[in-house]
């Protein structure tokens, strides 16, 4: 295999795919990148592999001669990041050995890494020929944003770490619960589907966070392509493809959770209603629980802390409040997290009583719907 | 004592003591900073003092009632970071007891914390009026700027862990070593000391750090006192002040170090060397060693590195040379974080033996002499 390429080229590829390396790998051929070099397309495909997550990106490289090796994500990447921009020739004289020598040549410097075969990267799961859904990217960009933060970390409840895809004529759905709370975002896509089919699947987060990186150096109007079987999806942008398996289980019934109507509803300015949380979160030591006080008469909001042994804290901020005065509890951790998601100056909280749930929408924009239960307010 | 003040001038004077602000303090009110308003010069002044440092700063407010507190640094700090811009005021009504509560109110929240008493503080160390050093801001930079970083972490060699100041007549010199590096800064000032005292000290770098952060904010050509006796150095700068006990003990006599005369001589372009550096270090592993090549015949450094597992990297840069060929290995750590330091586009590595110290000096600009020890080369 000889290869010549550009440095920028190899160096924003290579930081693609090294995204899906997994950092404490099981086996030392998942801390490589499949390096494959095809003379005939003079193109060069790099493949990052977890056996749950897999990116693969495509460029054009001048291939002298065609051939495939391994190398490690890491030790690779380091070097290209640091050297100068221009040619770089890439050199392997036994790839099928089991520890072949890739020779690395710049400008002014000369490496050699040590590879492994191509032969031993475990192979990606192939998506038999389905049905493409194509999505904006626009769509998927803000399906993400609203619902990717609030999915579970603890994976002792596999199905809750994964964000959860509904596509049902024209509405395409994001759902995402930790079982403290809970975000939906809703979008309606006159173009979702070709068939008109529809589907439900859940997507582990760590996928979709890598996702929303590529997306970011996407285009608005830019589309995917989604492929779903029974056990795999694949994302398809251009040049990059990711996979990722399904998780396996059902989903929560989450839309009941929703209620119904409301008895109270308050608009608020989103970023007053954060900077006062962070400001009296300062005092509410490890539990975290700040509490409000919904005034009507006054159409003002107060959130306040009393930690004994430290001092106490109160913020008020103009509110638009209707239905009857309340006091009711929060974590201000779970508040802040959706706050920052809701894309939105002004957005809307409402409530029933303060033991039950309460939704946080943004006023315009984008359909989605944050809800939180509160907490018992301590005397 | 009741105090009204701006957000930012509390705000930005509260930071800046803070830093003296142990963040593991053996006694809760070194955890403290102390706040005391005068009524007469209707000026505040913060304190913070961990028993070895402290910085002192004074700033305009409105006293409306004389009187002294302290009050818990991080807690405020935060507090007042996140306050939005405007009037502040404080408020203490029995600030003699055990823990006053101390009200803040700002345009839109009210917080109250608990505060100890001033009278608990202790008392910073006084010194007796001494004649004060006249330092200009840039020297002062100049010199911590190229020692700082090469003073002793390890607590063990606790003299190792300050930087020495020297001043005989019109040189002021600063050095610092771990005892594998060495660095020396040499300034000549003609207005140093009022009378032409001479004087060694050894500061800790902790206080010095504080220092050099200091006078970043102030104009090159203000002037910074010092004063210094028996046990403890003072620097007033406008309206603040740092304080530090002196470390005890004999600082090694690094000059004898340094050679007279070398057989060889390299000028390098520095950022070029440290790129380099940074290149090859990436298979350098854990002992970070890495070969210099000097190629006389063809004017040229070579850097090398031979990692068998992982593989080998060599790096080549033009070098004007004047002595013999050699090759001589250096940890690439010392080395990196000296050219760092090193103000000026092209340095000079001097040399003789592959087992004698080596020394970097700027070209031009300020008088800096970095020793390395080299290591013994890997066969």
């Amino acid at each position: 295999m000889k290869v010549i390429c550009s440095k920028s080229d190899l160096n924003a590829n290579l930081s693609l795919v090294s995204r899906a390396v997994p950092s404490r790998p099981n086996h030392p051929i998942l801390a490589n990148v499949l390096f494959v070099a095809d003379d005939k397309t003079q193109r060069v495909s790099l493949t990052a592999f977890d056996l749950s997550l897999s990116i693969q990106t495509n460029f054009n490289a001048q291939i002298v001669e065609g051939g495939s090796i391994t190398l490690p994500a890491k030790l690779l990447n380091d070097i290209v990041t640091r050297l100068q921009d221009g040619e770089i020739t890439l050199l392997c004289e036994a790839e099928e050995n089991e520890d072949a020598l890739v020779t690395l040549t710049s400008a002014s410097g000369r490496f050699q890494i040590r590879g492994m075969s191509a032969a031993e990267f475990p192979e990606l799961p192939e998506i038999k020929d389905s049905e493409a859904l194509m999505l904006p990217v626009s769509a998927l960009t803000e399906g993400l944003r609203g619902t990717l933060f609030a999915a579970s970390t603890e994976e002792i409840k596999q199905i809750l770490t994964g964000v959860h895809l509904t596509c049902d004529r024209d509405l395409l759905e994001f759902a995402s619960t930790d079982s403290h709370r809970l975000a939906v975002v809703q979008i309606i896509e006159e173009t979702t589907t070709e068939k008109g089919e529809n589907f439900r699947v859940t997507i582990p987060a760590r996928a979709l966070k890598e996702l929303e990186r590529m997306l970011a150096i996407r285009q608005e109007n830019d589309e995917v392509a989604l492929h779903i079987d029974e056990n795999q999806v694949v994302f398809e942008l251009g040049e990059q493809c990711l996979t990722s398996r399904k998780l396996d289980g059902v989903y929560p019934a989450y839309q009941k959770l929703i209620p119904d109507r409301f008895s109270r509803q308050i608009t608020l300015d989103r970023k007053r209603l954060l900077s006062g949380l962070e400001l009296v979160a300062v005092l509410a030591g490890q539990n975290n629980i700040i509490k409000f006080s919904i005034d009507s008469e006054s159409q003002q909001l107060s959130l306040s802390v009393d930690a004994r042994d430290l001092g106490s804290a109160t913020e008020s901020m103009p509110a638009q409040v209707s239905g009857e005065s309340i006091d009711i509890a929060f974590n201000a951790k779970y508040l802040m997290d959706g706050l920052k998601a809701l894309p939105a100056s002004e957005i809307q909280m409402q409530l029933n009583e303060s033991n039950q749930p309460v939704i946080f929408t943004p006023l315009g924009g984008i359909k989605m719907t944050y809800l939180v239960m509160p907490v018992q307010i301590r005397d």
